[in-house]
């Protein structure tokens, strides 16, 4: 290990916009379609879902700049601006001539990133009279984000949790507990979904999409309830833009501009956040920026999924969107990244990677894992297994720029901690884990099933 | 929740020494004993066990203020200064006029203070050409922070971590083993110590004094191989006061002086850390602040123990040291706090209770989980269920300022987070978890075994 170099910025520094990258999309994506009429989303279509502005959020193509209210801003005071870190360590494990940067969004007082959107959509709720919301977790990291976040503004939150995940990481479960929060494990008897699952599947251990389509039913039959989501969607996105703006900042301090930028992905909120900011200048003033998407091996839909309409959920009750996808009823492997478990990759990336501006890259569970250790042991730092993926894609970056012998500048979202996924750790240590092959029919099978895009 | 207002220190107004307070008591504590001779012990006593520099701090009874050696100020910076935050969360669930702060040492990389003595030691072994060292936990929160420092140094550890902890929080086990750490559940049949107790006991499932004996006597019988303490004696509580000395500065920024100074009891490490800078204004300019060291109620020493001669571990290896003392074959209870399950006091805080400049609070376990939950739900942190100790005795103390109607300022150490403790708040929700009466026979008939003070 070595000295590491950290970048705060002053208080008053911290941005107080988010980046709405839509405005400034040359293409902008598809819209999203109504799952009853296949005709684009509205405003109504929305409301009875999601609560009114992170809706208009969503469907806002033309400001590119939206106001954190104050509120919202004073919570992240809590934990922000979070640190950019310069790695010297790994830098020096690796023998790279590339300088590593990492944006650590996991000195939030739960651990990851998650807490940026989770914060805006409870406040959002509280201040339109809504008294309960649902959500879906995987790893637990957008649920306990959410926890957090609905006993600062007063709600009550009801979490329908992945059942693998539920079953790998309890301690997620207690923190979601302790802060007062129901949990359930998906799929579950509490909805007609979920029971439906288990009797046609009863060994079933659940995706984020069975968990989704739970949670969103469970909002539509409770009074004064709104769905709140964690990834996937444009206003999820947009929140988490501070994680890149705030890096932007930091990278002009340290007095470098990113040649690559890395993330990993389930559904987008923490690659799309630290991303969009520099891909604003790619799009607005040419910068010639690599975006990496790191994505699992076992649930590849950047790099081998299709470009079509599919639901966000396995049921079929959210918007349809145009988006790489593994087909809504893909089963991933049980991966201990259960952040990444997710058969889709939301309109913007999918239309940004689409016209070439981002790329995919699958990097498989135990690449993921000796990437996690070796960062571990030269920033002392244990990594949450999601954000593995994007160390695992970053050190491949870094090592071509030593093949290359080339000076390049790698950023990457260290998304969250993994101290509470140790029993993940344990079995990479022990030999217990292995990779998972997908074979191309099972997807075949699955996209085949999918509307053609409009 | 609210927003919290929170002070960090500018990079280079991180205090470059560390403040040794024996220098400034006036009456110093009494001589450590060589456990053979009964001799007061010297440099030549310790070196066989510890490294030199750090007995030669053990024994420095005349400078007040010891430099920070570069590369520990250094490794510092990758995580200090920690913020001192002002609770207004709270302050805001109890109703009262104090003021309450808090040092937060668990955003460390490791999720505590004791990272703040181990970089410090394993420094020193480094810079001595040692090459291997040993070691004993209790919860994990030291064996983990010592894992972090020895691979940040490059020496080879092994832990023996107390078999109740090893059982109940397999998680930090699987954090030391990530950071290449070799972990021994205590007692253990690695030693003639623990095989002895096995042989005897063998359902003993260990305390810090049995896995302190294990330790030392396998460092005494490696080559190159020194013993590493975690807690209890002057060289580490001196590297502890970092914390207290940060803090001065930062209540001098928030334009406050604390009234009350709190920190948990278990070996002393953060509670001298948090409290010696203070205590050094009360000494020398006779500012009226009070100390409360919060210790379980199952394992009072403070409250409950006599001042004696004792040794620092089971078996009788360590030096004898003056302190109240449970007796050193005292077998505390199983409560979650597994940092506080230690049966003496260290010199330097037991001398300054017996001078009536600091005092002992006991803590039941019931008590220090509803604190933590309060706390948790007040202000958006887990904390560790040895902090909570600290934060059960804050809210006394700001609910006796409340019935007094009286503005006071509270400063409390949050030594580390809970999250790889969840296990405790899972029993705790559960209404599994109770309170341990320890009738006083227990207490007599143990402390009856001690020598008389010389």
């Amino acid at each position: 290990m070595e000295r590491q170099k950290r970048f705060f910025l002053e208080e008053n520094a911290i941005p107080r916009q988010w980046y709405n990258i839509v405005a400034d999309m040359k293409t902008k994506p598809l819209p999203m379609l109504n799952p009853v009429t296949k005709k684009p989303m509205t405003l109504d279509d929305m409301t009875p879902i999601f609560n009114r502005a992170c809706s208009e959020q969503e469907l806002n193509t033309t400001d590119a700049w939206i106001d954190i209210p104050e509120q919202v801003y004073e919570m992240y005071k809590n934990y922000r601006s979070t640190p950019l870190v310069r790695a010297y360590g790994l830098e020096k494990a690796l023998g790279t001539p590339a300088h590593i940067y990492f944006k650590n969004e996991s000195v939030s007082p739960i651990g990851s990133h998650k807490l940026n959107s989770a914060l805006a959509q409870a406040y959002y709720c509280k201040q339109e009279g809504v008294t309960n919301i649902t959500t879906e977790t995987g790893a637990g990291q957008w649920g306990a984000a959410l926890s957090y976040a609905a006993r600062a503004f007063g709600l009550e939150l009801a979490v329908f949790m992945v059942k693998v995940s539920y079953e790998q990481k309890p301690y997620r479960r207690s923190i979601m507990q302790t802060f007062g929060a129901q949990v359930i494990a998906s799929p579950s008897m509490s909805t007609k979904v979920g029971r439906k699952i288990l009797t046609e599947t009863p060994n079933y251990r659940g995706s984020l999409g069975t968990a989704i389509s739970e949670a969103v039913e469970l909002a539509m039959q409770t009074p004064n309830c709104k769905y709140v989501l964690g990834s996937v969607l444009n206003h999820v996105t947009l929140h988490q833009t501070i994680i890149g703006l705030e890096a932007e900042k930091q990278m002009e301090m340290a007095g470098e501009y990113p040649d690559v930028v890395i993330g990993c992905f389930g559904g987008g909120s923490n690659f799309g956040g630290i991303s969009f900011p520099f891909m604003r200048h790619t799009i607005i003033d040419g910068k010639d920026t690599k975006f990496i998407a790191a994505e699992p091996a076992s649930c590849p839909k950047l790099t081998r999924g299709v470009f079509q309409y599919d639901f966000g959920d396995e049921a079929g009750l959210t918007p349809m969107m145009p988006m790489f996808t593994l087909g809504h009823d893909f089963a991933p492997a049980h991966i201990h990244a259960g952040g990444l478990r997710y058969h889709g990759a939301g309109t913007i990336v999918s239309q940004l990677i689409k016209d070439g501006y981002m790329e995919g890259m699958d990097i498989p569970q135990l690449e993921s894992f000796q990437a996690a250790t070796l960062f571990a042991q030269s920033e002392g730092i244990i990594p949450a297994p999601e954000s593995a993926h994007a160390i695992a894609a970053t050190i491949r970056e870094a090592l071509k720029a030593k093949e290359e012998g080339v000076q390049k500048n790698i950023l990457f979202c260290l998304s969250g901690h993994g101290l509470i996924d140790m029993t993940a750790y344990d079995q990479y240590n022990a030999g217990d884990l292995t990779n998972y092959d997908l074979p191309q029919e099972v997807i075949d099978q699955n996209v085949a099933k999918l509307e053609k895009l409009v």
